[in-house]
């Protein structure tokens, strides 16, 4: 099979530019995908730190301002890693230069930017893909799988949470490097579109539409002091976010996230308890799957942890030997792998443009419901 | 010290009972109590089946009416094991009659139930108490000490949930023997009355009162056989119970209870997010407390699993040697000790009956929001 | 049913005093068994101390002298729960005197000791018991359930260890109330009669004789301070025992115990490792069974974690209901509960004195190859 | 700072093959380390395998005689990842052409194989490293830093096993593809060599030096089909092996490695016990670090369980963020990162291969004692 080279372009150069970095550079290591990425060029607004993070990586070249870059006709692909606010222009603006675009999440800081986006890329007939790479987790995967073959029977109740510790610090600033996710001008919202719409995204995914919800969100440290001001400034993020919701399938569902809950990290867990069998799974051990079969036999029924290594779980072929774990990163790597697969074969593997816009419906329902005191509707689109 | 007989007359022989009659049987073989508990009688509709146990348990008599147990002079405490509709008239008879009472949660069917109940004893004067048994599960007695102590700093997030499988299949009638937690008219509520009550309850004890709830109820199988009747009628409890809350101390909560999540039997858990420190801690490992402390070395950091069997853990100096679990029981042992101690030093030791009310006025709320879909506020004697 | 009534005559008040009296007392609450056990006497020569035994437990009477309880015509069993030093003696002249010999591990303080034992009730026809409690443990009776239903298939592996810590203390005395288990003259040898002994019956019950072993002991704390003399004298036990082994089944094995595990009060793990399945159990979580089926369907395999509270587990469905755990005391009570069953049917349930004899063989070759540094046999009694 | 290049010639294509190339893509992208691997050239017997590696990989070229690749100019370090029968006579010729060398583990298939390519390495002065990535791992590392810190006290224990399932099926071939582990005359030894050597590197790395051993091997299944012969012959290798050692600290430790250990895949667990504090560690939850701390308060002394992704712990802070774990093939990149920076300050990280040759003593004597059934010194190299 004779391999095409995909030019890659990228916008950012964060924690995200590096995880879209080493997807791009490893797939081919361990897939045999019918694309080659080749890193072309990498944007940041500083060339200083846009030249470094290229020599890290391998970028061929470098650009300072992002219109730049979607202009270039050597780029095929816009992968999008930079701060939320700049999500819809860049996007847009990629669509209608007829490149495929790749979004970090959440695709909007609204719905309505969001809708906005997959107008565009809907518009302009290119692969679009929003990295909410928990789809792509094996245990995850392989959960879904369960779901799809009816493993679970009529699904009773949907459970998520994302738990994090890391903004508790009152001195800890708002806004600048890094810090951009405390800013709600910058961010949209705090948790709900951080932590809450990776919960949102693989819910949608593994349970259907949710029907509606209500919520209350916190903001526990009133103010900070902004890093580009200099000012002690109040806090426009939610700190804490939770909700109920019902599905369509009739489960019911609570959802929350915080950035306050002292000991986690990254405790992204969820839980799903069907009629005949239920699955938990949590980020902190995610290679990793619980499942309870009531099908056991009785006394020997119990909650099954499944080492996700085997040769038989998805993407595990591709890696090591039986009983040796995979890590976070790889998540990316599959989600690239599934992407050149996918657009090879002229398909758009999800989650799209149109599924990042789902949750940003579910996002907005939640914020509006946490300003509202009243249950809220999702979206028609969802 | 010489020691005081105090006479008791059960009403129940169940599930409750059981646990009861072996903590009044017990207490004096591991805590040096300034009472002796005397079982001096049963009493139950079923002359048969209060015999049987009288003779299981070493009861000196039976009785099957409890009027005529709560007029008998020889009984100092009427101990209320009996279908919750039944609670409030026998509760106010006894006090009525000058005879302590204890009585099963949920106090009361309904907070007005319950708080004619707390009249009558407060009227009264008669010692009294409330079966909330997991107040004494030596965990949770440590983590109460951990957060008077003022370990966990600020507290952000509170988060519990009692799940359960046992009510699934659709061949299990409601109502009779062994049932009536499935009839809305005996019991009250579904596990909105029976989970939820002890996580609210608990969560008053550590936490603090709550101010407003949005909830949630669902009933998953809509018409059940009843038992009684011969006939399938529709099913007026909840099978599962979810709501929001926001407590007087400014944090945030999620309540869960269902007896529809495959995979768990009874799987109480509850966590306490502070600013300094977290506690985690589960009924189905009840001799655990999980802790964590960020006090400790940065890179030393890590969730703590105490098992509580030393003699420094509470009350367990009274049982066997470190390392060796007690179970569920020995939590009623531990109140019995604990009320006949603060009885003979004129206290009264909680959960009394208005604590019990406090949480009626909680459940009151849940199952209000949850018709009107609106959050609703708590009654001010919480 | 017509219920007999057995006399017991207890010798011993410390911490297996207690839980053998708790199992006597307690049994006929949760099991219907043909006999009632009646606290008749407690023996120890401090008279004090056994009145207070007396008067906590019920016991109708005291003795001071064991000799005087063995003659007592009104004493159907003798419960031997002093040190080890005196079984032997106490137990051979029960058995001459006719009385059901109940003694707690290890029988003897060694194989010769054990043997006479053996003999005396045997040729008196009395039955007898060894208190090896860990074998009612429901979870490890279902493990045994298991094996001899043939689930494991070939047994590959046998691993046991029982770990402790509290011994570390250089400023531990030796010798002493409490503290007899230092003691070598009083113990006969230390974590080998004592914790492997408890890993030796398991292993014998559940996977058949062992043929040979190899063995290290090490004392890490050469003297000590002892209690009785008020001299520091060198310490004569084994602080850690260590040997591998080779079952009649093909199977090899490790078994460790210690008082040194910084960390481990009472961790007694066992994992057996099967062609077709694979068991682990840990007393420090003695609810649950860990299983591993390899006729599981390939991608979904795992450590099932079964919580032992199903009325469909072993013992269980006399206890509450499912997920509420039972502790460590409930093993004496099942052990009552077995034994008086047993005899009411002309049959004498295991362990016996010649089970117990049998470990005592297994730790006789152990010291023996400690010392030897060879690989030694097994008695043939074994 | 200016980047050498080091250029790499691979020998062999198989599971390490894979592990250490991507160690040489990778590092640059994590670590800033002064050289920068080039993938120069891969060798292997079959051409066509080769090719397609070095297609996989981005090798320059390939090599089909490792002969050639080590006369080779432009070759600076030679990387043996072929069977363990080709370790010596490549790694002799690599240091005698004066190139660096590093080998896959066990070194040599005897301490005798090992001494001379020590004797070759020291004599050539080239740096040189083993393989043993486990010493890589951010958990282990810090479990090392806290031994060396004093935090543990006095060892008394040291506990370690590696256990496998994957020879279980009689209808595994010995030899051929993939399978030359099973091959004594190629893999030396059985599990001894293969996963107890890992155990005992380790070991000695954080533990000292170990004095003397007692073992036992065992063959479970022993005839197998070989690929190479097609017949049906006798298996050379041990299938499991453990054995009893006293270390130079005084400890006392249990080892054991074995195929036949149904349910698990590679669960390397390691523990140690110090009169302070422990540490337990467990490869198939690489990414956490149990340790119990003595010094902790009291009541509150728990196994902490340490989520090892916080940049202060090893080597964490160039991968992701807090809660975000690495996987396996991590190790092998933490290796190249150390041995590059370690040779660009003229000092040669360990495992060297005189640290190879000490493990090599210990599982010579393990070998030679499972025969004599006696207890063996470590030959005085260790």
């Amino acid at each position: 099979m004779e391999t095409k080279k995909l030019n890659i372009g990228l916008v950012g150069y964060g924690f995200m530019g590096r995880t879209h970095s080493n997807a791009y550079r490893s797939v081919r290591n361990f897939f045999d995908v019918p694309y080659e990425p080749v890193l072309k060029a990498v944007c940041a607004r500083n060339p200083e730190r846009a030249q470094a993070f290229a020599n890290t990586w391998g970028y061929e070249s470098i650009e300072s301002d992002w219109r730049s870059l979607v202009k270039r006709a050597d780029i095929d692909l816009i992968d999008i890693a930079s701060p939320n606010d700049t999500h819809a222009e860049i996007a847009i603006a990629a669509a209608d230069a007829g490149k495929m675009v790749l979004c970090e999440k959440p695709l909007g800081r609204t719905a309505a930017e969001a809708k906005a986006m997959v107008d565009a890329v809907e518009k302009a007939g290119v692969p679009n893909m929003v990295w909410y790479n928990y789809r792509r987790v094996p245990a995850v995967v392989l959960a879904k799988q369960l779901i799809d073959e009816g493993r679970l029977g009529r699904i009773f109740h949907y459970r998520a949470k994302f738990l994090q510790d890391w903004t508790i610090s009152q001195d800890l600033p708002q806004g600048g490097e890094g810090l951009w996710r405390l800013d709600a001008g910058v961010a949209g919202s705090g948790v709900t579109g951080d932590l809450l719409a990776h919960c949102i995204d693989t819910a949608l995914w593994l349970n259907g539409p949710i029907q509606r919800v209500t919520a209350m969100t916190e903001t526990f440290i009133k103010e900070r002091k902004h890093t580009l001001t200099g000012k002690v400034q109040k806090v426009g993020i939610d700190d804490a976010s939770a909700f109920l919701a019902r599905f369509g399938n009739g489960s019911l569902a609570t959802f929350e996230a915080t950035r306050y809950a002292r000991g986690h990290k990254a405790l992204y867990t969820l839980e799903i308890n069907g009629e005949n069998a239920s699955i938990l799974w949590d980020l902190e051990d995610l290679h990793r799957l619980q499942y309870f079969d009531h099908g056991d036999e009785g006394r020997l029924r119990g909650w099954r942890s499944i080492h996700i290594t085997d040769s038989d779980h998805p993407y595990m072929k591709h890696w090591w030997v039986p009983g040796l774990q995979i890590g976070y990163e790889h998540t990316f790597i599959h989600q690239v792998a599934d992407f050149l697969q996918g657009i090879s074969e002229g398909q758009n593997p999800s989650p799209t443009f149109r599924d990042g816009l789902a949750t940003d419906y579910v996002t907005d329902a939640v914020l509006k419901s946490a300003r509202s005191g009243e249950w809220e509707g999702i979206e028609p689109e969802n």
